[in-house]
């Protein structure tokens, strides 16, 4: 039977890595229906993703590239399914609403499984889709304790791929962050590294720029300064105050997020030094 | 004779601002050709202006402006007439080229009256124009021994509306900065706030953002920190080192100073508490 | 009690309006939060929109404006409430989808009173949101017998300020049109005039363009020709084919859409010469 | 001693192209310093372009991809060096004084040799760049007879890359148009297929659009219907008439002309049924 797959690689970057990926791919018979690669000369380090299919047994291709390629090369098979998410939202509906629609509407490649938020405020919207709302106060908690009972709460839902922060009002400490390493896609309402921290929409306001922006990321260790998935901005002009401003943004913040989120999605993003490599 | 004026008119807000001024201009008979306001509500200002037309005496209008306005009411009555500007520039060529070449084809309410550089690169450049080229070398000298040159060599100029930083690369202090008061423009080659200080296509690069910018603004005491007047941005990706981004950042550049530049030279910019106003 | 009044006035162009209308709005003891104006010099025409507040008799405001204005002024005092509206559509969710999660948010002023469509496929969708959804299928039907049934649809909700049609893709027939003057907003799937007609991302496809766009705009009697209210683009390449553009255009579709229809609502278009002044 | 080339291929889709191009370039020994490919599924073409160096004979090189490709593969082994390019204008200076300013700054990998304009109007300026300027005039000439004059001047110049049409503002008989297949590119003022012929601002204005665009275009036999290279717009408003339109509009022309230039000049172009593969 015909298999897809996605093979994504990165490795050390030496001569020939094509021709022996791209060797490998033909002696198993695949057709390579999509190829990108991408050498980072200065850091010697190189990328590759294609879609291939073909009458194959990915456990020996998969074997085979190990053979030809470098030591401790990156080689990863995947099938392309839906993904497993979970949304984490605190009172803004804009940007879990557009996944909510989007989902709906069999736009992406993942099946929602859940949905936290530290308020009530949404659970009227999710639950219209027939989708898990889970509310975790932190009210009266400390920051350990409430992600610990937001960890409780993640674990019930078994295997997720992706945990989308859409619109995630507190900061995640690196302790909760280290369960999901690059698993997790904050959206940031300002055009990073402008505007680090609380409300960039004020802090915008106050500096008189003429643009402002939303910024999608992988969450790590340090509040946002993960490495950045996509970026966009809009106009503004000296009539909007910080309120026009933010509701202006919310536009940017959800089309870039929802960006972020299908690239991730269908698996055309790699991480390294804190950057990504995306093959849109 | 019809004589056009600009009216720039800013002072604090109060009820009949537009009733007042409008009714000076219907009794000195005037045309109103254009007419923009705008009042921030927050801070209690108000800010108009108008392209007016008539026979009429412009001093005896502004009088009658300042009988009818607030007390402190800044007004100005401006006879459209090419600015004289001096552009500072270093090394590179694209701003100044562009500012050039607009400047040929009478593109520009200016006149250049000349390029000061601290090397000798661009003069070839600026000579083809016919456009004289000062050279203030940096070398050997103190900050305000070489900012004391410039002084005297812009003295020569004579008058000057406008100081045009086509690229150029030195930091100026707060001493010559106080000479020209929001005077001069300058292009930082990043979306301010972020990437403030050198080589932000560098930091650009390190931080592995998706957009490069460049933002044009009025300089004052402190660097990269005054009246942004326009900015705009281009996506960027992985493939591009920092010296890919800055070649790519040079259209924007030229075009977002460019933009800045027309906005002052046709008198379209209010600065107030560090921020622009622009009826563009 | 105070009031808030927008008020919006058309008509030939003459010396002296915006001191005659400040006047007016200075006699009547108002305050005026926001004035824009525009005068089309080519064609002699004065266009205004003032937002008003104060203790004053709005019959009595706008007898006194006509008494002061050339004649055949046009003039509306509107009071800021929702607006009745009815979104019609076909099959797709993406436009119809984000007006009814703006409409959650309460980021429109609008009530949406009901949803008209040809086919069953957005039932559910709209349902979740407990709007009233009206399948009026156009099988077997001849197009003015398929717009007899809508209206009488239409009538039994009553008064309605705006039609949407959120990617409803059947031609409107002038006598269906002529029921709602300058009422009803549609998406047009490209940057017209470019891609008039059937499949703009098949059109856009084969020729090869490198960017996309949408049109929000007022239905006329000329299908894709009324007054453009929004456009937007987004760039595209030679390796999306044309489902991959349509996809990639929806985005742009939804936030186009959602910028022409917050205009509308917010009484911010003027239509003249089958055109729009827009006061945004 | 090391060797840089592009090499260029497009040929009938098929299994393995990517392993046998890459293998005889592992064979050469060739260092691959960029790859980019593309398969156009629909229509079953492939197309590559490498940027490989190393120590090898190139005709070697192409005689082993002419063995391992299917026949009829279009293979071009292309030695970067500057491009000999001819400028032709009429009389605005906007986009010719682009080109002439990036040429001087080494922005081009290419060198003008000369520009060919109907007016005498550009002739001041770019003599100042040192470049020949050939005025032929088309007045009291039939077409033909005016093209016959410019082959003439265009042939004296030897070897020509490209012909740039900086705002050219007469059009090219197919017979002209055949000399110099996918060697000429025009800049047309608006985002085409809008606004094909004459004034395009002026139809942009009567149609009451809210963008503007630009589209650079290889020049086939019919006027505006070439294969699209780039395009970009900016926005627009009620408040612009036709000539500000198309004041505005000189921004994002030379932008995009520029643009489209560079790509050709760096080999970056495919041109495939009246369309473009861009690798840039």
């Amino acid at each position: 039977m015909t298999k897809y797959y996605r093979v994504l690689i990165d490795c050390k970057d030496e001569k020939g890595l094509v021709y022996k990926i791209s060797k490998a791919f033909y002696d198993f018979g695949l057709n390579v229906e999509n190829n990108r690669e991408f050498v980072d000369a200065q850091n010697g380090k190189f990328f590759m993703r294609s879609e291939v299919s073909g009458k194959f047994d990915p456990l020996a291709l998969e074997a085979e590239l190990h053979l030809v390629l470098p030591a401790r090369a990156n080689i990863r098979l995947i099938e392309p399914k839906p993904k497993r998410i979970v949304l984490m939202a605190t009172k803004e509906s804009h940007c879990l609403g557009d996944i909510l629609i989007r989902h709906e509407a069999n736009e992406l490649e993942a099946e929602i499984i859940g949905v936290i938020s530290n308020y009530e405020t949404l659970r009227n919207l999710v639950e219209k889709f027939e989708i898990p709302y889970v509310h975790v106060s932190h009210e009266g908690l400390q920051r350990a304790e409430h992600e610990e009972r937001i960890l409780t709460e993640l674990e019930k839902f078994g295997h997720i791929d992706y945990i989308v922060l859409a619109k995630y009002m507190r900061i995640l400490t690196p302790e909760f962050v280290a369960h999901f390493d690059e698993r997790i896609i904050n959206i940031h309402h300002s055009f990073l590294p402008a505007f680090i921290g609380a409300n960039p929409y004020k802090q915008a306001y106050d500096r008189g720029v003429k643009i402002i922006g939303a910024t999608a990321h992988f969450v790590n260790n340090n509040l946002d300064e993960g490495p950045i998935i996509a970026q966009d901005i809009i106009p503004i002009n000296h009539t909007m105050d910080w309120k026009a401003m933010r509701n202006a943004g919310r536009d940017v913040e959800k089309v870039v997020l929802a960006k972020a989120l299908k690239l991730a999605l269908e698996d055309k993003i790699f991480v390294y030094a804190n950057k990504t490599v995306i093959f849109d």
